[in-house]
């Protein structure tokens, strides 16, 4: 099933995509979107100890590692599109070509929504500079002159995705998904990152607080929806709507 | 045409649901939805400088007046039901007698979402609490104890509709609706309203306004759908959704 | 084992000091701290939707079956003193007669420390509004002309412990407690509360993330102390201190 | 030497002008402006320590010498009329009446602008009651059916004057005063506080601190205009210009 | 007529300077005041987009009818001076000599006061990236050892003027000037803007109703000042006055 | 004494940690800590205007002057370690080789906790890049493939000292230090600082005032312990303790 729509996540480190919307992914998947995975790093210089801890490891078989994971994890949320770009990490920075890089597969996939990182983040500065990027390039993506010729973007949502210790990072939801349909293909996931098993458990009680948090929003005790699994999202732009 | 829906605006002054959700009121009503409108007070003594210049009046040809106006607007918007507390205005006060006649309301109405004003306003402390009275009443008509038996309330959104100066009172709308279908309902309300006839033209510049901000974020150059009038609303609460 | 030192929570609802800080009321009484637990309602109209379902309710079953379940509770976590004021809730509303009394107790306990709710609460009203009473209570109990010759009271932290749905409340930890040696009275506190069973798990979790987000704080990766179980909580004072 | 100019000073307890806005009040003294000063108490019960410290002290004692200060204070300020309503501290509570004698008083001042309390202060919840108590008067000032007949205000700016421990108290200055030639008589006002000597070289600290901060703003180390003591202010509402 | 007071706008892309502050240079020009516009960028890429529709286009030739548009706006303003950077647009990137060549300028021009973009716009990098260059670059002006020898800055106000959709961007206005005197010359000014006629009557609206916010703020119902056009500005900096 | 505690201080110009933690540097020297302060830069073009207005000056007499000038002050303080990186001021610059210098040096030294600037001030863009680099190269040291091998960082405490004029910089002290101990210490560094005599006893005022704070804080007029000097911090992190 296709519907023809598609989104684009911009995740700083390769495994961020998993933790924090690997159940949007899935389950726009199962709608018929086609979700392209933008990693710009592997992670592997700083989210990967515990294979650093192993003797003699390398930078590149840190990679490889790190890729491995995310191919398999991607493949198990029905990833349409898992690009790499192997930016490196800690500091993440991009130059103006790495920009356009990015800026041309926001173009070419034309994306119903955007999904990246919170705003701030003092304990991971990689993670912020992940969002600034996605908000310069998606601007870039509109801009006429840019590759003239090519299609120009529209106004996606930039929704942000939930960061490990939330109100440290002045973190918001105002948008609660049901995973419920696709938490089999998350759990599935996740149990891909196997150099952070202790995260495992972890996730898991967040999507099911975050079902808590659906079902107090969409009725409460009164007559709110079952839910057993959620995500929250923080959206940057307003909605445009035809009803409240 | 009648779907079974229902909403609540609660207003401070007999004035303020035209200007600030007139059309948000005409569309649910053109969509089926029984709109109700709480008016907490006519705006007797703060919002009617025109009457008061007149020569003899007095505070209840004041209200007469204003009550006169509301009706005409809110038959004009297609106001399912006009509620009118008579509560007193600058200040606007209630007792806890007055609360249980706002919660009564809420709980008779069951909406599916509430409309108020913002949460701060240093120019108008009437706004500010009529959104607390709101809030308040809100968790009230939830508790399963507050006169047993009656049916309790959901959990409905609560939009904060655009209040006059808005970044004075740190509003930001996250929601854009458009109104363009209901418009010419929206302006005879407002030309009801004969002694603030200088806001006329205000607000439909407001809304004109509000419907470039709405094709900005629905696609912009590249793809924005038209809209020729518009309103904004802040959400308190988080959405619950199947679909991003 | 008694130090002389004492401690004072504030809690809106009979239940809340149980969610929200009983790991921290376990914890210092077991370090000799008398804590003194002051409910200024039962919840019995807004936080008791399992009872009311029954059939022939009254609020004052509803009273004595809550005020049976926080003494329960509170034995459990070695609180020194439970006082229940049964002001009412939903709203709850306080006379100057009732601050007075609060006020009393502030300055019979002498606290070391206060806790009580967040700031913001657009859900409940009631938590707001009991925060903001601990605030203007603790500022009568430091006024020497108030009943003059009892002992005024010095400056004691207020700590905000931790809301459900914190992002929502504008609630951000500052300090992460290890609660691990206590968990189990905090746990057999929590399963004193019959009615809000859906919770018991819930917390149990938030208890657990909460000891993810110490470790985090107090090494992470290289050398954070080992932690199961934790709670958090936002000051409102500043600490002094003689070394950082 | 008069202007026909007037300015109103509304003061939680009797001492807070002195401290807080004693040299806008002697400047504006100085510059012809009529500055009427409203204590709505004397700070009997929570700013007078060290009377109560006294054996066989009392209330009325307490408001007597307190009341007394302030008068010397307003006199060495050149305040015209210092009005003290005696509504009680610790806690302030106005009711609807004493909020009407606070609204005439603003009526009857008709201010080009008035001064009053940060809009937070979690150490002394009188003040930031006191300011809410004056924006709302100063809205019931405006409403034209407010005891119709008299003159209704304009919209005078409401300074929020300098509390103790600033960045508590979410206060930031947007206005630097330069008191220096009326610096005697602030520092005359500041000595008749008997009871709050610790407090005089405080504030004469912060006046001349503040100073720097003045040339800090008017042209730092290039062209900054000298100024030896000053007071800073936070303006609530913009101001109207015909040159930036 | 000259006073020797200059005033200097720093705007990211050509044509920013005349919707945002268009009335504020037009009426400082007719005060006396020099005013000189930096232009980093065309904004040939990014807001030209009815130039790139059309066949064959190409960059320079955006540019050269860019420049020609400002250029004729500028001159309909009485600007002083218009010094276009030409350092290109989406993304907008300075490098230090890029800086050098900024505050090269502010030195030259020596500005009474300056004005540029708001500090936050999730839609335009390019805008909050000027605003950062001009706080820098102000900060190096001010600098005794850059290019010792150079007269110095002083600390002239930074004034942030309207952005597009104000509430997304967090701005708020503490400053409202009437341009009524020169409106006909913004108006002029704006419709050398040709590539961008649909917001023409957009900022129109935006100047009567900032109109209707000043009459708010200079008096009100009561005594409030016309004034038909106005234009809004939010400080950064604290002003220094001898006059509240 | 030698505890084997470290601390360190991330300082954009040679004499911030002077002003602005002299007395947590010396107190903590005391108390057995090494501590290392890094200085980014000597302040040498934007900070050292009495230097540059004397004839004949040049860049490296003005870096040799702060450079004497900051261990001299470092010497009264105690310091460990004074490590100058020399890598330019207004503005300060860091490459991804000096980024790794400053990586390293947070490594080598294993702060118990670290000390830098505040995260906004439009006045001194250099103060706040200074803590961004901070907080990534904090990042970076605890990343396990930066530099395998070497050890890696665990989450020390990143405090933020005082600015100048607190409250444009959005600073709020949730920390107060008592340095009575050690402030001839202070004072002796801040007396070495020869060319801002003009900030000596701005200073000491300064610090005489957070004593008040610090006294209101630790028990206020019933039981507040005396101090005659403090410091206050900001924390970006959140704390763990075993009691509140």
């Amino acid at each position: 099933m296709s519907t023809g729509k598609t989104a684009l996540v911009i995740s700083a480190h390769a495994a961020d995509f998993v933790w924090r919307c690997g159940g949007a992914i899935a389950l726009h998947a199962s709608l018929g979107y086609k979700v392209t995975v933008l990693c710009l790093s592997f992670g592997e210089r700083g989210e990967s100890a515990k294979l650093w801890k192993q003797p003699g490891m390398t930078l590149d078989r840190v990679k490889d590692a790190r890729r491995a994971e995310a191919e398999r994890a991607a493949e198990a949320l029905g990833v349409h599109d898992l690009v790499c770009l192997d930016l490196g990490d800690y500091p993440l920075e991009l130059t103006r070509a790495d920009k356009d890089r990015v800026t041309g597969v926001i173009r070419q996939v034309q994306p119903a929504f955007m999904l990246s990182h919170s705003q701030y983040d003092p304990y991971n500065t990689d993670h912020m500079y992940a969002t600034q990027v996605a908000l310069e390039c998606r601007m870039i993506a509109q801009a006429w002159g840019h590759n003239p010729g090519e299609k120009v973007l529209g106004a996606p949502q930039l929704y942000l995705f939930e960061p490990h210790q939330t109100e440290q990072m002045g973190w918001k939801p105002d948008t609660f998904l049901d995973i419920t349909p696709v938490w089999d293909k998350k759990r599935a996931a996740i149990e891909c990152m196997e150099g952070q098993e202790h995260l495992w458990e972890y996730y898991t009680r967040v999507a099911i607080n975050r079902a808590n948090h659906f079902k107090r929003n969409s009725g409460g005790q009164a007559s709110g929806r079952d839910c057993k699994y959620a995500e929250g999202f923080q959206s940057i732009f307003p909605r445009t709507v035809d009803e409240l």
